[in-house]
This record gives structure tokens, sequence and C-alpha cells, in this order.
């Protein structure tokens, strides 16, 4: 079973009243630049900063009133934990998150004040884990993931859906990848909205396991990526590899550089603050690995959480 | 004879094709925060980065082809030359900048980038001046003056125009004054279409030179003011003088604290690149000197060309 247009469809619906629909920006300088016409599409602006608001709302509005009661529980450090926690508190229901204890305290403190109830643990995979699966058993919470959840892929998608709504006649769409679910729930959304339109990834070259993944035709992990792009660094899951290798034309991998250059770009002439991960999208138009001139690309920036005390080209 | 509606609305129409309709954004962090509900007119997404394209742009449109084929005159660092310049080169005349030869080398690229003529001289007012004079007799070239000037005072009132053509039912708007163009053309534009509207200047508490023109009753000038909202240093001119006598409730001065945190909470939840001179705006709202809670607030984000290599928080 997978997600198809008409979960995406009605996940627009479930999240409605509580996401933002968020702006489509054009700018002339960056036309000029990269060659072709770029529609931004701003999940910076979106709720708590990113588009994980938008997959983690699905999921939460999705559960029974049973699961809804007993709460959702995570393990995350970034964007997904705020997300989960406050569509949680939007739904008045707990949400238990695991962070490893090394968590930036900005995190820390994000994710408590949307209500997140926090328990730390050691900074590797295997606490996080049992961390959460204990909780899991103590509250019978629902473990939403980060990405490996119809749910929340269907969530995700709903960007694209909003994107090509207002763009009808994309050629391209391009969505960063980590462990793919932006990526998938983009793809269903764009392909089955618009069969014809080509759906391309962006992917850090210090973080290519999706590419490689592609090549090899199954699972690459990634292995201590060490990308600016620090919402890029999982791997692809169960569920997204086969929804990516379905319907993604190409995965571009985009140098340290052109992700900083792109970044510092969309600040300067856009003006609007983006995330590394959101600037890696960009990157594949500033970088030309591949001929898109004059054709429409629609560009999904994923997020715009940053450290303003720790700029990349400072 | 003063700017009346109907000069904004005729400016509006002139400009319409060159211009940015800018958005105007929401976020509701920043509505807790501050108590009111605010509409952020984005003129940091206008071309060259501000609102001073407006108007620029305005009188270059308004001249005669007579008048027009001699070309345009100015002395400025900032954003008004880099206006004027582009402006001029839309309308395919000659732009003459005369700037100080200590102005950054970042404000002389982007002059010429646009295609203006650039003229140094020492940096006073005298040798501005004087420069400029010459080239004017040399050349009989219009001279456009940053904001003491009817058509330019037209343009910029095109933003509020627009603002409350997007959200009638505003109680307030708020736009920084320095020399007073912006101001005055948001009063003229906002009292025009709904005289019950409070129309609230903000200033920099170290560049006060309104405040105190307002208590005096006559204008007093701008002596070396400190402020890092770098542009809000001038003076009050004899036209935008009287406009703002006339319209303006009150003129509010923010703190350099209160500037640089609002410049940053708007970065960081907001999500967009603003000035500190836009960040002032804010700060009649972030330092809450006034009460206008539950209001509906419009706030003229006047600009957003910082250097990302110097923030005010580092």
């Amino acid at each position: 079973m997978s997600v198809t247009l008409v979960e995406i469809q009605q996940a627009a619906e479930r999240i409605r009243p509580f996401a933002h629909r968020t702006p489509v920006l054009t700018n002339e300088s960056l036309n000029q630049r990269v060659g072709v016409q770029v529609f931004l599409k701003c999940e910076n602006m979106q709720k708590v900063g990113a588009f994980k608001f938008r997959g983690a709302c699905n999921a939460v509005f999705s559960l029974s009133d049973e699961e809804a009661k007993r709460g959702v529980v995570t393990h995350s450090s970034g964007n997904h934990a705020q997300a989960l926690a406050l569509a949680a508190r939007l739904c008045g229901i707990p949400a238990y998150i695991v962070m490893p204890d090394n968590a930036p305290q900005v995190k820390k403190d994000a994710v408590a004040g949307y209500g997140g109830q926090i328990t730390f643990c050691k900074p590797t995979l295997e606490a996080r884990e049992s961390t959460m699966g204990r909780i899991r058993l103590e509250t019978g919470a629902t473990v939403v993931h980060p990405y490996d959840n119809e749910r929340v892929i269907a969530g995700q998608g709903t960007a694209a859906l909003e994107l090509l709504t207002e763009i009808p006649d994309l050629d391209v769409v391009i969505a960063p990848v980590g462990g793919g679910g932006l990526l998938s729930g983009t793809s269903i959304a764009a392909k089955g909205l618009k069969p014809g339109i080509r759906v391309i990834a962006a992917e850090p070259e210090l973080a290519d396991d999706a590419y490689r993944s592609m090549q090899a035709g199954k699972i690459v992990p990634s292995v201590n990526p060490k990308t600016i792009a620090d919402g890029l660094l999982t791997s692809l899951g169960a569920l997204t590899f086969p929804i990516i290798r379905q319907n993604v034309e190409q995965i571009v991998t985009v140098s340290e550089r052109g992700i900083i250059e792109a970044m510092r770009f969309v600040w300067e002439r856009v003006k609007i603050v983006i995330e590394p991960s959101a600037a890696v999208a960009v990157g594949v138009l500033w970088e030309k690995k591949i001929d898109l001139s004059g054709l429409k690309v629609g560009v999904i920036l994923s997020g715009g959480n940053v450290d303003l005390n720790k700029l990349p080209w400072q």
C-alpha cells in the first residue's frame, strides 16, 4: 500500500484549519541568474518554519479518538519534533519527544515551548529507539516517524498540491531529499496532477546516499554525512524509496559551495530567510548541472530555521 | 500645491508595468508578541530591495519626452540612487548619480550595475550639491530629489494604496520616517482612502529630528545622527513636513535595542530579510510605547538591503 493523490487531497482538507497556505514567490534576479523561471514555494514560512508541520499535522489529526487520547511519540532533534509537538498541542493531545541530550538548547526550548514532553537520552540511534520504545509501551502513544509514514508523506505532499494549484503550468518541480518524506509526497502530488511533469530531487554532494541508492537500486544508508544541510542527513526509508524510484527523474547533487552561494543569493535578493537544506534545491539551478533553460520550475523551499548567530558565509 | 490621492492612484497606474505589487504577510508569533494583528507590506521585496523604486519610477515616467531625453540626476549613496538608475534604464534614459567617494563599494557596484553614470565627489553635502548642479547645467537633466518631490511622494504612496486595497479594514498604518517621502505618501493614500485611519510614524530615538520638528512646529534638522537605521538619517523637507503635520497622529521613537530586537524577531519568525530602517516601524509595536492592542495595524517594511556579513546582533 502506498500514498495516492487522493490521500494528499484529503490531507490538505484535514490540515487546512491549522497549516499556512504558504506564498509562492518569484524573483527576476534569480530567474536571470539561473536561466529558468523559478517559483519558490515558501515552506520556510510554514508553521514551525518548515514543511514538517504538514506531515505531523496530518498524522495527528488522522488518529482515531482512542489513539489520540494516548498521544504521539517520536525521536527527533530537529524540525519534526517541533512540528509534532505543535500539531499535538493544537489537537489537545500529549506529544512525547525523545531527544539526544546533546541537542542544542534552542531546539530543546522550541520543543518545550510547543508543549512537547521531552525525554532525553544518549545521542545514539540505539538509545533513541529504545527510549522511544519504552515510552510507547508505557503510554500507548502512536509512533509518528519523521518520514517513513504514509500520513506524514501525504501531509508533505500538500505543499506541491498548493504550488501546482497556483501555478498549473510548471514543467519541473524540485524538492530536497533527506529521508524522502517531502520528495515522496511532492512527487505523488505532482505526477498525480500532471503526469508529464518532471520531478527532480536535490541532495548535498556530501550526503549523496539517495543518489547512490538510486544507482544501486537499493537503499544505501547515509554514514556520518558532513554537509551544512543538516536537514538532509538521514537515509531513505522502506516507504519512501520505492515512491522515489518510481516518480523521480533524477537526483542532482549540489556542492557545499553551491548550497551556500544559493542560500546567500536568496537571502540577498529574494529577501527571505531559508535554511541550507532549502538552499540545496535552489542549488540545483544555481550550479546548472542539468539543462532546464527556459522552463517553469517550482522549487520547494523546505524550511527557514537557522541560527542567526552562525551564518555559513561568515 | 500638494499631493493628492488621485495623483497616487495615477502613479500606481504609471508604475504598474515596472514595479512589483509586493506581498502582505501576516505572522501569528508576531501578533502574539506585540498584541495586535499585524499586516506587513513587504517593500523589502520591491525592485532594488526598497520602496524607493516606486517614487523614482513615478518621477522618471512622468517626464515629458523632451525632459526624458536629457535624463535625470540626483545625489545619493543609498537606495534612491539604485532606484533612480534602474527606473531610468527601464525608461531608456540616462541617470547621473552623484555619490560621495567614500560610499561602500557594494553601493557603487549596485548603482553601476543598474546602468547609473556615477560622478564621485567629496563626502560633504556642499560637494554633493555643487557637483549635481554642475551636471544639471551640463546635461539639462531633471533633478529627482529622494523625497522632497511631488512625483516621488506620490510614487511612495502606492505601497499604502496597495496595502489598503488588500486589507481595507486596517485601523492603523505605521511607516518609518527619514526625509518623509514614504510617510507623506503613505499618509495621503491612507487618509484619502479611509479618513478615520490612524497614521503613525516610526523614528529612531537616536535620529528623532522628525519628532522634534513636530513638537517645535518647524523643521528641526537632523545633526550627525548615529542610529543603526541608516535609511532614516535625513531631515524632513519643505514638501514633506506640512503633509506630515496634517496627516500624522504621532511620531513614536524607538530605541536601538528595540530596532535590533524587532529586526531579529522578523528574520527569525517571519523568515524575511528586513533592514534596520524597516525594523523601526515594527519596533513601535515591539516596544509597546502606544496602546494599539487588538487593532489591525499595517506596517510598511521599507526595505531589505543589509550587509549579510555585518549583522547588528553579532
